[in-house]
């Protein structure tokens, strides 16, 4: 036990000198499922927490063709050369994993991966989204403490997954293309409202217009929604990842966003209860999980379920019926 | 005991009798906070339940002055004068109550309240949001039970109410007027998701051409949203409820959508879907009320959450410390 805390401190004091693989390795630590790495991982992030640099942390969403990478890559890139140290965590919930890193991830962002102050990091998902948000959240406090100042959380549009990096970054960026012209259509639903920005990409050669159109498009039914960010509008941009167009106009927009929602005090706020909501949801797991997984609810629930749906009984009945076998199982076992 | 069982027995023969006075009696005991009256409540609700006639819940929401009262009479009374039995339960959280009546809201519905077929019910928003929710939910079954084949659910749209309301209805209408020409900027976020109509009241006299124009720009922007009912079509619609013009059109709209969804299965999925979601609604507040209510979480939980908030402990931590502390004391307690 003496000597595996010990190597927990050196791989925060790794971690904290900015090495890139034991930030590698420390994350690998993180996202174990592994019973016996939970409690080591846990006093690694208390011995990081206190040391984590204030970042700013931008989710990156866009449907699959978008050109996320290409646009990751070239934002990532433009900050890298400001001086800024830039990691991204990819989340990836149909990826494969082997080992911790996906190959066809990195060689996906290679001309990134290879400035001093990039970090790229594909998270897999395994388990729920919910496990990703939590390892998701725990590895940015990781790459916070190796001195990045700007985390890029990426996440492809699987389920709640928007929501969920919503709910933890500071700025939330959705990456859009145009296409058969009725793009805005296919728009998942409510995925609009949580944006700070929406880009356009691809506004290159003979799309340009068509991206100038989508923009447009965009601002009129931005017009109609609440802004995911209170005092901020949120709008609609193009860029060209390819070219590098736009680039440079969008990293304005972000700081002007940090500055502003730093002055009015959304910013440490939204910090605030971002992570309060974290506590709040992992303790309704918690308890979710106790009584779901309990032998009894388990052999109970269905035949209960069942009797509430064809409404032989009430659901009030249901619920004082599991419950006492929950309750009366708790203080006998 | 045996005495106010056999009363209950008594009680829900009026109910399925039709006898108005006991629905109202019945369900005042439904709505009772006090202790000794849940369990009757609940052997009432039994015996009520397998009797409840099937019925259409229809629910409506829309902004003050929006003419809801006024819709409500002319839509009910003309379903009453078909033939139909139509029970209107009015959920007002900003209402004020005396003996489980409201003065206001009886002679809000004057004329529709004296129709031999309608049944007019305000309830009161006693404690939270959630407890509402549940009470009107069996206050349903309880006009149901008296052969009430038509159920109106009313809502002002405080909170997550027409979220709750949206969880227990067939259909949900969304109550809309003309105003400065910008309303569509004032609509609640996410309100417009929910409802299977729009209908712009007031569509009369100088107004008619204003309630056309809103009519056309909320069917601009329905077309951009993921309608609330799979296979049915989101429209808006102009009606006049002081005139009754458009009545008998919306009627026949909402019967159409019955057929429709009763022929492809959507109705039966919704409904047990909703009975399910309510008993997992109902187990996860029973459990949060255990864990929050608990002297030791009581006790640790502000600390706790600063420090997480300060970030000096990871949430992990913060979550370990409140489970152990909560275990522990229901295994000594």
């Amino acid at each position: 036990a003496k000597d595996s805390s010990l190597s927990i401190e050196a791989l925060a004091q790794k971690v904290m000198g900015g090495d890139r693989i034991m930030l590698s390795k420390a994350i690998t630590l993180i996202e174990s499922n592994a019973k016996h790495h939970y409690q080591k991982a846990q006093d690694l992030l208390n011995l990081l927490l206190p040391n984590a640099y204030p970042s700013i942390r931008i989710g990156i969403t866009g449907v699959p063709g978008a050109g996320k990478s290409t646009f990751i890559e070239e934002f990532g890139y433009s900050l890298c050369e400001k001086g800024h140290k830039v990691a991204v965590l990819a989340i990836d919930p149909s990826s494969t994993v082997s080992g911790g890193s996906i190959l066809g991830d990195k060689t996906r962002m290679e001309r990134l991966a290879k400035h001093p102050n990039a970090f790229i990091r594909p998270s897999p998902s395994t388990g729920t989204l919910g496990g990703v948000h939590r390892k998701t959240r725990e590895s940015m406090i990781a790459c916070e403490a190796a001195g990045y100042d700007i985390i890029i959380v990426e996440t492809v549009g699987v389920g709640q997954s928007e929501v969920i990096v919503r709910g933890m970054v500071d700025f939330f960026l959705l990456l859009s293309i145009t296409g058969a012209g009725d793009e805005l259509q296919g728009m998942k639903k409510g995925i609009m409202e949580l944006a700070d920005a929406i880009v356009v990409n691809k506004a290159d050669g003979e799309n340009k217009k068509l991206a100038e159109k989508a923009k447009r498009e965009y601002n009129q039914i931005l017009h109609f929604l609440m802004p995911a960010t209170k005092g901020w509008e949120t709008k609609a941009y193009t860029c060209s990842a390819l070219h590098g167009d736009g680039i440079q106009e969008l990293w304005d927009t972000i700081k002007l966003f940090i500055e502003k929602t730093k002055n009015s005090g959304t910013f440490t706020e939204r910090r605030q209860s971002q992570i309060k909501e974290w506590l709040f949801a992992m303790i309704r797991e918690r308890l979710e999980n106790s009584f779901f997984q309990h032998e009894e609810i388990k052999q109970y629930l269905p035949f209960i379920q069942n009797a509430v749906m064809e409404e032989t009984i009430t659901v009030s009945n249901a619920v004082d019926t599991l419950f006492q076998k929950y309750q009366s199982s708790l203080k006998n076992g």
